[in-house]
């Protein structure tokens, strides 16, 4: 009798793993393992001296010197394509000027909008680029990426194909989220009911018909949109196909987490002011928090999320960078863990499934992201640590020793 | 009557310039200018249009096409040496273990000391290393790294031995500070007076006598040395002609500053705590404050420095990264200038002094580094920015995109 030898591309010997397959209660950790890729996915992993027959003459075996992989880290909420930058407003601000000052500058997400409108679709990339390329040497190999600095038709679509053109630019793969509903044009300033209709009647059907994002986003907030004008987007969304998400609980409790949980989000994020009937109704609709501890640290706000109350609900925390220039300008995904477990008191294997497991969650890429396990796209980050808790104890020097996307090195 | 033409190495023209020289008020900014460098050291700058003949056959000369040239970084407060990390007590913190669990696991600041001694010089150096890299390649030229893990004679001259080592490997300026008084070890823990003499009458004269350091640094605190051991200190410095600094009012004031100016020193770091007196005395020795952002973060302190006192005394303000495993385990000079602002509310300029020109004067080298200016040294760092609040802005995106020591391009 013969047993048929594995095939595998690449085999990782001398490693230890954190499969994240444990939903954040622990790393799901596999000392002195081994993993195989074959077309792309994982093949095999487990102890190494479980390691079963494989034909060496085909596959490449690499010593991992002891070193850990994980899942390539995911960062689910970002907006990472725009104009312009703020540092004018921000200098301003520290120097004392009055918010009239700033305004009459041009501060604000108007500058932003007023910048992103202007720039090319070349000029958004080549600004974009680097944050992209930020993030990926920091061991992401998935993101989200939002419109909402366009709030017209042209420029909503063309930040979207941005979005789609960066994905060809680096091994990343990039979920695109339509978020018209990000803020009120001035030019509709006085009529926010048009501005709805605009983003339901116009720019979705073109999102949708064009494949530009599989996902919408609304801004549910006193400063943003309310609860009728947001669940008018959600049921647009719902008509034409594309997931929901939702910004809400930020600043105050409006209730637009349990909207969304009717229309079955697959997230809220923020959620700093988020009630324990936001917590049940995302509990009972599945959904992932999506917490945000740059914004958090950056508008130096003090009202921590329900982290506890999430915990012990069993709601999914993911963690993102939330990268923009007016509330988090920071492409860190390596702070964020660090943050999520200072300021947020996660421990290190919450936070990392924040930007892996749960992440994946928050995406809707549960089935192929997110953990490491046979089957599973084989986007593996290789670190120079001794234990995982590294990752989100020390920051500045980052430890990522190689990158894998799809099973090829790139990184 | 012919004039003689300039000979310099290297001319940077079409660049902008933060000189840096207006003490933290302004950027010291020259628009569309020229710098010059000639056997290392700053031979000319000033408006591009005001440039002087100069011989080309000899210069190179360098389109910095409108890129913004500061002085190099200096990290004027670093713990970079140490042995082994500890995110395994950072972990067990967040897992809500108890300090009795956490001690008997061996952690604090014994578990350093512990693997500092236990470290060989190559371990030391193969550790710190990657960490100077990181601040280095973040625009760092200069800055002080202190023993104080060791806590005996043997490891502390091991660590400042490794220091002057670390700066044959790579092109910055090291200055050593011999922080033997950090912390009392275990083997003294019932008598802090003999360890003190310890550090007087054996550490101290062996640093002086092989010039392992030129300054010596005092943890003053309640959990540290009181103020007649940090005088006692103070005085051994003086005898042996060592400059003196002082960490103090970082958790409490117990008066270390004002003890610390009546001995002339450079320096008083931490500072939350810091007295309207305290403040009066750094200004009449003419101290300089440095502050530690990355320590108030990561051990969530909420009481802030007396900023808006510092400001209005003139009492200069470094910015350092307090880079150690314990309260601040973040290499990274350019996320302290973004939580200089954030956390601190220091303006942009006042933050990029901190890490310029009042870092320079918190380590005793405002006569040859923190500005740029004609004899200066040439240290130099150019930004692909566009203003320098970008500086403190943004984060994440590595901005610097060359690195100039003593006159030659390292990065
Ligand atoms: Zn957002
Ligand atoms: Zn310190």
């Amino acid at each position: 009798m013969t047993t048929t030898k594995q095939e595998w591309q690449t085999l990782w010997v001398n490693v230890n793993i954190a499969t994240m397959s444990d939903a954040g209660n622990s790393y799901g950790e596999i000392k002195a393992a081994a993993l195989a890729v074959a077309n792309g996915k994982i093949a095999w992993l487990g102890k190494q001296a479980d390691l079963p027959d494989f034909d060496d003459n085909k596959t490449q075996v690499i010593d991992g010197q002891g070193q850990w992989l994980t899942p390539g880290l995911i960062d689910c909420h970002t907006h990472l394509i725009y104009g312009g930058n703020r540092a004018n407003e921000f200098e301003m601000r520290l120097q004392g000027k009055s918010y009239q000052e700033i305004a009459e500058a041009g501060g604000g997400i108007v500058s932003t909008v007023k910048a992103t409108r202007e720039a090319s679709k070349d000029q958004l990339l080549a600004s974009a680029l680097p944050r992209l390329t930020a993030l990926h040497q920091q061991g992401v190999t998935t993101l989200e990426i939002k419109s909402g600095y366009g709030l017209d038709t042209e420029t909503e679509i063309k930040m979207l194909e941005v979005a789609g053109t960066l994905a060809e630019k680096l091994p990343v793969t990039i979920k695109r989220t339509f978020l018209g509903a990000h803020a009120l044009p001035v030019e509709y300033k006085d009529n926010p009911e048009a501005y709805v209709d605009l983003v339901c009647n116009e720019m979705m059907p073109l999102v949708a018909k064009r494949q530009l994002a599989d996902t919408v986003d609304v801004f549910c907030e006193n400063i943003g949109f309310n609860l009728s004008q947001t669940e008018r987007v959600f049921a647009s969304a719902q008509k034409h196909g594309l997931a929901i998400k939702v910004h809400a609980e930020q600043l105050s409790d409006l209730g637009g987490t349990e909207l969304a949980a009717k229309y079955s989000a697959k997230s809220s994020d923020h959620v700093e002011f988020l009630s324990n009937q936001g917590i049940a109704a995302m509990k009972q609709a599945d959904m992932t928090a999506v917490l945000l501890p740059g914004a958090f640290y950056f508008l130096r706000e003090t009202q921590l999320p329900p982290i506890t109350q999430l915990r012990e609900q069993g709601v999914a925390m993911a963690i993102a960078t939330d990268a923009n220039p007016g509330s988090s300008p920071i492409c860190s995904i390596q702070l964020m863990l660090n943050m999520a477990c200072t300021l947020f008191r996660l421990t290190p294997a919450e936070a990392l499934a924040g930007v892996t497991c749960h992440a994946a969650k928050a995406l809707d890429l549960s089935d192929k992201k997110g953990i490491l396990a046979v089957g599973y796209d084989a986007d593996i980050a290789q670190w120079n640590i001794t234990q995982p808790a590294e990752l989100c104890y020390q920051f500045g020097v980052n430890p990522l020793t190689s990158l894998i996307k799809a099973g090829k090195k790139v990184l």
